[in-house]
C-alpha cells in the first residue's frame, strides 16, 4: 500500500502519496502553492528542461513555471500546443519532437507536462519515444487529469479509428496536482474530473460514494478542504490498483468503469465534441444499468450513481450516434476498444457496490441497456 | 552468457542462441530453410498475426511466410510499405496502426517484420506502441539486419533533424536469421551488412577479424557455410553485450562503432543515399583513425581495418557534406546524436585492439580527422 504523510501545518491541503512501483515508484504532491511547491522534492536532474504545455494554460501558469525551473535547469524550452482532444494527434506530438531536436536536446533533458490529459498524455507519450526515453514530470492543471490521466504512466495519442489507440506506458518522475490551477477551470471541466472520483466509488470504496454525496457542493464551489481530500483518496485508490498491476493485465482494468461506453461516446461524437469525462459520466450510468440488468447490483444502485453524477451537473445519458441502428453503432465503436479480445467486449461492471468485475455480455442484453440510456 | 546449440544433422548451416534478458529472452534461429524454419519453434499465440513487409521483399517472401503462419492464426493480414531509409518515418508508420485498427486487430495481434533494418525498426516501433504494446518477430530478409538490427530491441523512426530520434526498446519474441533471403539481395546491400560484421572485430573479437580476412571471398560469394558462421558470431556477440545492457546505459553504445560519424554522413547527405552500412563503413575509418590521433592504436591497425573495409567493396572515405566548412557540418550533425550529451559528442574509439571504450576527443582533432578522411 502507498504511504501517506500529511505535514500538520497545512492541513488537508497539502499532501504526498507515492505510486508503489519498485525502482519506478514516484511521488504524487498535493498542495495549492503553486509551480513552488515543486521545491518540496529533488527535481530530477538533467541538461535541460522542456515546459509541454497549451495554447489555454501556458499564459497563466507557464512564466510561474519557468522562474522555478531556471534554478534548476542550465537551460528551459518551452512549447505550446493547440488545445483539445482533436489535437490529441501524432502532428501535434511531432511539435514536441520538434522543439526538443530545435533546441538540442539529448537524453538528459527533463519534460514537464503542463495542462490537462489531452497535454500529459501527449507529453507522457513524447518523453517514452525521444531517443527512447527520457524523463518527465507531470503537471496536471485539471481535476480530470489530477485524479486520473496524470498518474500511472499510460501516455498516448487518438488515432481516427480508436482513442488511446498509439502509445506506451511511461511513468513520470513526479506528479504536482496543484489546486490552485483548478480556481480557472471551467465548471465543464471541474465537472468532468468529477465524474473520475465518482467512479472511484462504486469500484472501490462506497465511503468515498458517501462522502461525495455529502460534499459535493463544496466540491463544486471548488472548496479546497474538500478538493484535497478528494483529489488525495483518488489517488491513493489509483495508486493502489497501479502498484498492483502496471501493465493492466488485469486489476488495472476496473479503472475503466464506464469507459467503454464513454470511448464509444467520444469517438462516435468525434473528439472533443463530449469531453473525456462526459463519455465516462453516462457510460457509467450504463455499465451500472447493465450490471444491474445481470442481477449483479440491485436498481437502487444504479438510481443512487445515477442521482450523484447528474447532482454533478454530468450527462446521465449517452448521445444517439445513429439514427438508424444506435446500439449497433455503439458495439461497432466498443468492439475496437482496447479491452476487447477477438471482437468480444469487456465491459468493467458492479459486481457488488464497491468492487467491480471484468466479464463479456451478451449483445442483447448491451443493446437493451444503450436503448433504455440513450437520448432523447 | 548466451547458449549456443548446433543441431548436428545441419552442420553450420543452422543454428540458434538466445538472447538472455530474463522473462524478456528469446531465440534468434540461423538456417537457410525459408520461413517453415519458424516452425522448430513454438510460434507466439495470438488472435492474428500482420504481416509487415515493403515492395521489394513482400513479393518474393510474403506468400510462403503466409502460408506458414495460416496454420497458426485464425487470422493473417499483410500490409506492405514503400521501400526505403526515406520512408522511415511517421506517414509510413501510420499505414501499420491502419492496418491494425482496420482489421480491428487487438492486444493478442502477433506482428511479422519481413524485410531489412527499415521494415525491422519500423514494425517494432509499431508493435511497441500499438494498444501500449503488443509481441512482433523479426525476420530479417538483408544481412545488415540479420547481423544487427534485428537483435537487441531497439526500434524507432526517423526524424528530419536526426536518425532514430523516436522510437521504443521493445524486444522480439523470435528472430528468424534466413540466409537463402540472402540469396537475392542486392550485392551493395551485402556489402552494407558487411559493415555491421567487421564492426564486431575491433570492438570485441578480433579472431572474427582475423577470420574474416581469411573468409571475404567467401562471404561476398554468398557461401552459405561461411555466412552462418558470420551470422551467428555476430549475434552472439550482440547477444552478450546487449544482454549486459538491454537501455544502453553504457556497454552497449561501444556497438554504435563507427555510427556517429555514420548517422553524420547519412543524415548530411540525406536518409538513402548512403546506405547505413556504407556510412557505419567510412565512419570506422575515421573513428580508428582518431583512436590513432589520441594515441590509443597504432597506424598498421587502422590500415589493417580500412584494407578489409575495402575488400567489402565499402567506401574507406566519408563525403563532403559542406563544401566551406566540411567538419564543421559534421560536427553539427553529430552534436544532435543521442550518444552526445549537452552538446558534448561521446565517440566510441578502438582503446586497444578487440576492445572499444566511450569517450570524448578536442573538436580540433576530430576536424583534422574528417579532413584526413575525406573524398575528394
Amino acid at each position: 500500500m502507498d504511504s501517506v504523510s500529511l505535514p500538520p501545518s497545512s492541513q488537508a491541503m497539502s499532501a504526498s502519496l507515492t505510486i508503489p512501483l519498485g525502482e519506478r515508484s514516484y511521488p504524487i504532491l498535493i498542495s495549492a502553492a503553486g509551480p513552488s511547491a515543486l521545491l518540496q522534492q529533488p527535481l530530477p536532474k538533467g541538461t535541460a528542461a522542456l515546459i509541454v504545455s497549451n495554447t489555454t494554460v501556458a499564459p497563466l501558469y507557464a512564466p510561474a513555471l519557468q522562474q522555478v525551473l531556471a534554478g534548476h535547469y542550465p537551460q528551459v524550452h518551452s512549447v505550446t500546443l493547440p488545445d483539445g482532444e482533436e489535437h490529441k494527434n501524432w502532428q501535434t506530438l511531432n511539435l514536441i519532437f520538434d522543439a526538443l531536436l530545435r533546441h538540442g536536446c539529448d537524453r538528459k533533458v527533463v519534460l514537464y507536462a503542463l495542462g490537462g490529459g489531452v497535454v500529459g498524455d501527449m507529453t507522457g507519450f513524447a518523453a517514452a519515444c525521444y531517443m527512447r526515453g527520457v524523463a518527465f514530470v507531470q503537471l496536471p492543471t485539471t481535476l480530470l487529469a489530477q485524479v486520473d490521466s496524470s498518474v500511472g504512466g499510460k501516455t498516448g495519442i487518438n488515432h481516427p479509428l480508436g482513442k488511446n489507440m498509439v502509445g506506451a506506458f511511461h511513468q513520470p518522475q513526479l506528479v504536482l496536482c496543484d489546486l490552485s490551477a483548478l480556481d480557472t477551470l471551467p465548471a465543464r471541466e471541474l465537472a468532468a474530473g468529477m465524474a473520475e472520483i465518482i467512479k472511484y466509488g462504486p469500484i472501490a470504496d462506497m465511503q468515498l460514494l458517501a462522502w461525495l454525496e455529502q460534499h459535493m457542493d463544496a466540491l463544486l464551489a471548488r472548496d479546497r478542504q474538500a478538493l484535497a481530500h478528494a483529489v488525495k483518496r483518488s489517488c491513493e485508490i489509483k495508486a493502489q490498483v497501479v502498484g498492483a498491476d502496471e501493465r493492466e493485465a488485469g486489476l488495472r482494468a476496473i479503472l475503466n468503469f464506464g469507459h467503454t461506453f464513454g470511448h464509444a461516446i467520444e469517438a462516435g461524437m468525434g473528439y472533443g465534441q463530449w469531453l473525456h469525462g462526459e463519455g465516462v459520466a453516462a457510460g457509467m450510468v450504463m455499465a451500472a444499468e447493465l450490471s444491474q440488468r445481470l442481477g449483479l447490483v440491485e436498481a437502487a444502485f444504479v438510481q443512487r450513481l445515477r442521482a450523484l453524477i447528474a447532482r454533478a451537473g454530468l450527462p446521465v445519458r449517452g448521445p444517439v450516434l445513429d439514427a438508424t441502428d444506435n446500439a449497433g453503432r455503439y458495439l461497432e465503436l466498443m468492439r475496437v476498444d482496447k479491452k476487447a479480445e477477438a471482437g468480444a467486449i469487456r465491459f468493467v461492471l458492479i459486481d457488488q457496490p464497491g468492487r467491480a468485475v471484468l466479464r463479456a455480455a451478451p449483445d442483447a442484453l448491451v443493446r437493451e441497456v444503450i436503448d433504455a440510456c440513450c437520448a432523447p
